[in-house]
């Protein structure tokens, strides 16, 4: 890992936020292989799994036997999603390494997503995150609709404050602001970043954004040159959606935010065609095509492009 | 048309260069229909077809015809590529309204595409937009590969100027710079607008991105913010691709592109869910998934994204 200010640290969502709305269930071994392709990508962090319950998220039944089957390639920090206490103790005898909860910015959305109101969820953290510290784990805390609400539409940054300062009493190390529906735009993540970094530093911000409308790539780009987000979530080949956002699109691509990033002259490990690579493990069983740019060119028999010279 | 200064021109390039490198026939009919519905979307030009040789662009042979089946709405400016004197006298015959030129910044591309270097592609083009401006004809000359060329890497701003300058000297009313290959980044779009633009006025400047790398809306979005450029070219769905380009993908979407600018902030005329729909003439013989993020947010169900009410 880098230490240069202009390092980007990448979670790859792909196994967790990228197939848990795929309708065809994907077998426990592909799970494993793609972790274990993604381990030698040169991503930072893999979300592998969530201890939700299998009645929610049908796809994601098997974290525990994921979690067993991969093989941990030191550098690489595997985390989980967890809803609660219980799904929390499941991760931690998994041995999940990191731990990403969450909540929302708009009541609609909390409800639908957690059956809970934006205060009841966070009241359901705070022992989430209490006990994954006792354990020494970094928690990282989602705020899920913090730029657009599929039921309540834009969301005034000022609602998303309350949310981060709670997120951080409770002592989260990372605090995520997720575009849940892709409705983000470089106006509004200018005026989310210009409140959020004036009480939390950029080192502990990650944007998690979905790429519904083609924006994620702009948006990304902002906070990385404007703001100095460090810390981008994506998913190998904009895997994902949202089972309560609908036509939410998935995350953005991870092998074209690497290429976008390292274009404008960022620093970024992962390397963008063992990333495509990465994904062949998966592919076979989602029976669409895959929408990022560079699996598209690699697949016309274009190289992956160079890093630009002037960097 | 507005003349308010964040009003942004599209020409939509999808019946020319977004057809152009298909490999299946596109029935005469069909591009009639697709530039019927464009007209229709409220995009200010469409470039109809190229009179280039129906040897060189087999898919285009029919430019007479389709230019002849056309029914034309107030407003919309018809378009035409030329790559000489005969084809702008076949350009004139078809009644197109405004002429669209092509040189390059690099040699190699120019011999590939047109058969003779840079300089010989300007002394053939010299009386082309000659006899077009004593027909009263506006002319726009494009530079390919301004940013990035296949064969010969990134380009130099420098060695983009003189065939800027060349083309403003023969008296073209607006240059377009073109990014072939897809390679273009923010930081390369700002080096060469900062040189172009000390010549020529952003309001006589248009930007021909594609969109190989998914970085064709960020750099859309630097060049409108930050330059004041108010002309993009862009196809329907993301058609396109350069047969002297390998593996380059299509222009950036059209309703893409128009959702981005406005949540920018920017006006827009055309509407993007019209754009999706007058893709659908010519879809069924394309036999290839559609790129656009607008249009598979569509087909999940999703709405068109309303304007941002911060704007």
């Amino acid at each position: 890992m880098s230490d240069s200010p202009v390092a980007v640290r990448l979670t790859e969502v792909g196994p967790r936020d990228g197939l848990q709305n795929e309708p065809e269930t994907i077998p426990t071994a592909a799970k494993i292989a793609f972790v274990n392709a993604l381990s030698r990508t040169g991503v930072e962090e893999i979300e592998v799994s969530s201890f939700v319950s299998p009645k929610w998220v049908p796809q994601l039944a098997d974290a525990e036997e994921v979690f067993r089957g991969i093989e941990r390639v030191p550098g690489v920090t595997y985390c989980a999603l967890v809803p609660n206490e219980k799904g929390l103790e499941r991760a931690l005898a998994a041995g999940a390494e990191k731990i990403h909860v969450f909540t929302a910015a708009t009541e609609t959305f909390s409800r639908k997503n957690t059956n809970a109101s934006v205060r009841e969820s966070l009241a359901r953290l705070r022992p989430v995150v209490r006990r994954a510290r006792e354990e020494r784990l970094p928690v990282r805390g989602y705020v899920s609709t913090a730029f657009h609400c599929p039921y309540e539409g834009f969301v005034d940054p000022e609602r998303v404050l309350p949310v981060v300062e709670e997120l951080g009493a409770m002592g989260v190390e990372e605090i995520s602001l997720a575009d849940t529906d892709g409705r983000a735009s470089p106006p509004r993540v200018r005026a989310l970043l210009d409140r959020v970094l004036a009480r939390v530093p950029p080192e502990r911000v990650n944007l998690h954004l979905h790429d519904t409308y083609g924006l994620a790539i702009a948006n990304a780009l902002v906070a990385w040159a404007e703001y100095g987000i460090r810390s981008f979530d994506a998913s190998a080949g904009g895997l994902g959606g949202c089972p309560f956002a609908p036509g939410a699109a998935g995350n953005v691509a991870t092998e074209d935010l690497i290429h976008a990033l390292r274009a404008c002259g960022a620093e970024v490990a992962a390397d963008p065609a063992r990333v495509v690579a990465a994904l062949q493990t998966v592919i076979p069983h989602l029976k669409r095509p895959v929408a990022s740019r560079l699996s598209r060119a690699l697949a016309r028999g274009c190289g992956p492009a160079p890093t630009d010279p002037a960097f």
